[in-house]
């Protein structure tokens, strides 16, 4: 099967949540033994979860968690305030367990990937997925980040490791990415589609001076002037100004989305891989999960664009998967009160209201 | 010794926090791999940490915690949406496992207790801890709510309790109550305390009508007028128009506070037992962490007149220590970040910034 018939076939088989079983949920959830709604945004989840999965009593653990790592030919313009080695010697600490997403992999007892779907150098280790496109995009700035057959091969590979962790017994997927310059890529493909200014979708990144942040901008400006990429075509944009860890999250999230399967988004970075998703099939928007907002603005405007509110503001902006991971607890949360709290009659107590005088 | 001595022992044991302890911890934060502040509220959560525990490796495993329940005489004035009989019926939901608070103290592994402070029933069950000072206050609306030495007898039976969940093994405290009419009590202590009127501290409660809530803020009104409680004097606010639940938190609070245990805050009811903890003694502050915002709109101003910023923001407005326990798996990522992460060195990454061009 051709890369693109596989990738409309996942596409076209993306269903709409069931509206049945959030109401049957929704309904349970008001027998509680509690004041109907002052679980607040537990509740909405819990819902939203019944919707995805078909299930009244929905199930997220475990969760998985797949880091796709690549680099950015617009890095050597100097976006970023670490060389672009580090995204070699990244990938190298997850998978020697000490990096952030690690730690709190562990504490949630995720199922965790690590994917090379496009770093610059060789990187040889058993733990790792080797499934490299390229050795990196070229640089958008003077030609195209990649082929479309790149692009599609991308997100054939996303696909495939969100179906290799469903295998493995994931009921929850989150997406996670480690790139150096990858708030470059973002920010272009955020202000593509969104429709706000390059201005607004760029922050700090890892910790530029904002003399750098200019100079960011006017790069983006000026790569999206000479690559042109077409608003409403997720390919299109990823062959011009894209990422192949953003292609690779945004084929788990269609996968994901077809199994019927909830996806926390992370940062900025994953999100705009949402975007990408979303441009390619609508449905998917009811799949995706806010994990936190990130300090980087240009999340802002990309969680607004779908109109997502996130569940954690914590001033994060690492990536890798990791806010996501810190808000899988109140997914667990939402599932174990519809599963384990009593009702107002199982528990024998008063649920009449007092009349209102 | 008499229960004034036994309470001023505890006060004045009560220590500022280590800030060699956290500066020592910001600079092992500082070298960990990720860039400098990219986990936020995290890095500031593990820092406090260390300043309250004196550990650069703090431990907050187990977490213990402590639900007070208690009825407000003011209850009969029709202030709340449900019976006051829903206190002691819910008392039983916590002992047979059903609420909500037992499904998300299991899912932190939380050690838990439910302490009948002044249940206006008899309540028999082999869970409970039978502590109850006062078969529920007096209306506040007539008289005082407690005498004075219901009052201290109230804060050492929560300093009791929090040293008994410590004995057992808990780490970090969560202090949470049920009491139906107490967002009436919690309104009038925290208007009192912060200054804030009472328009501003009063919510829906559990959720009452409109109507209601304006009889609700003019019933308090009076009772603030009839009683005088001292602003600065925070037994004499118990005794006016306390709770024995609130009383019971403010002792849990403060004696973990001496023994340089992190305490984190549930909704509104047990942010204004912190505000009598920090009336008390001012060091309490610091020993404080926000679980969360709760939808009640005293909170807010509660939480501001602390300097407390909530690390949740779901909507609740359920009480029990639920929004709390939520937020634990926040402060366990914050000493696991400290605990497991390599450092750059230890995973021979470059740290070296790019020189701004």
């Amino acid at each position: 099967m051709s890369a693109y018939i596989e990738i409309q076939k996942t596409l076209q088989s993306i269903q709409a949540l069931n509206h049945e079983k959030m109401e049957e949920a929704r309904e349970h959830i008001n027998t509680l033994t509690k004041p109907v709604g002052s679980l607040g945004k537990i509740e909405e989840l819990a819902i939203q979860l019944s919707g995805i999965t078909n299930q009244v009593y929905p199930v997220v653990t475990r969760p998985g968690i797949v880091v796709f790592a690549a680099d950015h030919g617009i890095s050597e313009m100097g976006v970023s305030a670490y060389p672009k080695e580090v995204t070699a010697q990244m990938v190298y600490n997850f998978l020697d367990g000490g990096a952030a997403i690690n730690v709190f992999a562990k504490q949630i007892n995720a199922l965790l990937k690590i994917v090379d779907i496009g770093v610059a150098e060789e990187i040889n280790h058993e733990q790792l997925l080797h499934k490299k496109v390229k050795y990196g995009t070229n640089n958008y700035l003077y030609e195209n980040a990649m082929t479309e057959a790149e692009a599609t091969q991308a997100l054939l590979v996303g696909m495939e490791t969100a179906q290799q962790l469903l295998d493995e017994g994931a009921r929850c997927i989150i997406v996670g990415e480690m790139g150096i310059g990858n708030t470059t890529t973002a920010s272009a493909i955020a202000s593509v589609i969104t429709g706000c200014s390059v201005e607004e979708a760029v922050g700090l990144g890892t910790g530029i001076s904002n003399e750098n942040r200019k100079e960011k901008v006017s790069i983006i400006a000026k790569a999206l002037e000479e690559r042109k990429p077409i608003r409403n075509d997720a390919i299109d944009i990823l062959m011009k100004v894209g990422g192949l860890e953003i292609a690779g999250m945004t084929g788990a999230i269609i996968k994901a989305s077809e199994k019927r399967i909830p996806i926390i988004l992370d940062g900025f970075i994953s999100t705009t891989a949402a975007l990408l998703a979303v441009l390619l099939e609508e449905k998917v928007k009811d799949y995706l999960i806010a994990g936190h907002l990130s300090k980087e603005q240009g999340h802002y405007h990309a969680l607004t664009f779908l109109n997502k509110s996130p569940l954690l503001d914590l001033g994060l902006r690492l990536g890798e998967g990791t806010g996501a991971a810190l808000s899988f607890p109140l997914l667990e949360a939402a599932t174990n009160m519809v599963k384990e709290m009593a009702t107002f009659q199982s528990a024998g107590i008063a649920n009449e209201r007092q009349e209102d005088k």
